[in-house]
């Protein structure tokens, strides 16, 4: 596994084709000079101006970091972009470093960034704890998982035993919830992958899901509004910038029936951004 | 004209593809923090051990750091040598950042180096002057020009108007001294150029110039013996790590006859690092 100092220096060489980004970003980095504080570089987010690349992500602070040279470059990159992991950043702080001033200027502007920052640690922050970040222990220690924690897992089973369960390893796209008769805990690829076709809106508030095949479909319909299994914890399928598969947690949805007969297509509606978590207490079966 | 910034930049941006070097280099850059350090990265340089290619050199100091990683990339890259610009550190100091460690540790060695070339700026150093590094007044008023000096020029004719002359520019792979009648002021190429065979030992003590053609040697050797001009200021011309052509001062030779003779090419030996500059009193004639 990549270890921390090997994670970093990864995300920094990220920027490695830009140069002025490079010399940005680095310098952020190292005049933070604190490996406590995580950075993501080229993280996909999604704005109220739509999906965008953010050049700096800093997932303790709300924060994201733009350097003005690159941004004709990330429109382009936006392709696919649903196979990507994408963070939630509408309510997030945007900061824009200018690079087309002198050097002076661009060093007082990083300056006044990382003095933000500092600002914003002071204020607390839960320091990066690199060995456990996609570790499950901590929601089901803490009886929730809630979309504001930013929870992400590397497997869909640290997902899924965070409801109670204790396998080794799930080879499936869904399983059913051990305790909540009308749930699946479901790990969905948000974009066309094979013959299924999901979707999710902008505002991550509903995922729509259909089959290319119009027979298949069909059947499919049928099957979505008579199971009773019609809530669904969401955990999307994606990879993060160093090519790692991860599995976001989004919430719960609920299956909106006039609207799946309506549209011919499963809807599916978030209902809530916080879910219960639940301890292993003995006997799965698999 | 590239100025401070974008030359800087583009001196880390060398480092890109190499991502420990990367990180390691600008962290020194940004931690030193200080725009009146000039910066060199992927500089030749001659040490006792021979030519190599150091990660990042800072001229004031000579002190040149290595990054341990790229130990094989460099070896391969010492082809052609002798069309760059080569600096002579044989009595440099040479600090190594070794990156196999953990983040702490590269960290602590990169704090050391800082804290080391900070201990140097404090014994006094002459600032980086961006705009004038290249001028050749500053040899001109001090009425010598000194290997020591590092004294580079961007035009064969900065380095003849050092010698009381006027011109607007020089086409010629060499000129006379204006008021020293046994010298010519040099610019060569150190390497194979068309039929010119051009070669300086490793101390630069001597260079060697032959032509490829029987016929053309012989007569050339001739020439050379017979001529009044057996003194040479010899500026190299090469290209420095930003592809600009530099003409670089290596001192005063003098042909060895009974050498040349043996030897049936040129043999310039270096008999002065330092040389008397003159000043431009009127009348030029071309």
């Amino acid at each position: 596994m990549l270890d921390k100092k090997d994670y970093i220096i990864k995300q920094l060489h990220r920027t490695h084709n830009k140069k002025y980004e490079n010399y940005v970003i680095t310098r952020i980095w190292h005049l933070l000079n604190d490996i406590d504080i995580k950075i993501i570089t080229q993280q996909y987010i999604v704005r109220p101006s739509g999906y965008a690349l953010a050049d700096l992500y800093f997932p303790q602070f709300d924060l994201v970091v733009e350097v003005n040279e690159s941004y004709h470059l990330k429109r382009k990159e936006l392709d696919n972009i649903r196979e990507k992991d994408i963070v939630n950043a509408v309510n997030f702080k945007v900061k824009v470093i200018d690079t087309s001033k002198d050097i002076n200027s661009i060093h007082k502007q990083i300056d006044d960034l990382v003095d933000f920052v500092n600002t914003l640690k002071k204020k607390g922050f839960k320091k990066w704890d690199y060995e456990n970040e996609f570790n499950n222990k901590q929601y089901i220690d803490k009886g929730y998982i809630d979309v504001k924690d930013n929870a992400v897992f590397c497997r869909s089973v640290d997902a899924y035993n965070c409801f109670g369960n204790n396998y080794k390893a799930l080879m499936r796209g869904g399983a059913i919830h051990k305790y909540i008769h009308n749930v699946n805990i479901w790990f969905p690829k948000l974009y066309q992958n094979g013959e299924w076709i999901n979707d999710i809106t902008f505002d991550e508030n509903t995922i729509y899901e259909s089959n290319v095949d119009f027979i298949k479909n069909a059947k499919a319909v049928k099957d979505w509004l008579a199971t009773d299994r019609y809530i669904r914890y969401v955990f999307a399928q994606s990879k993060d910038n160093l090519g790692r598969t991860l599995y976001r947690f989004l919430g719960e949805y609920t299956l909106n029936r006039e609207k799946t007969i309506k549209e011919q297509k499963a809807v599916w509606e978030r209902t809530n951004t916080r879910v219960k978590t639940f301890k292993y207490k003995g006997s799965d079966n698999l």
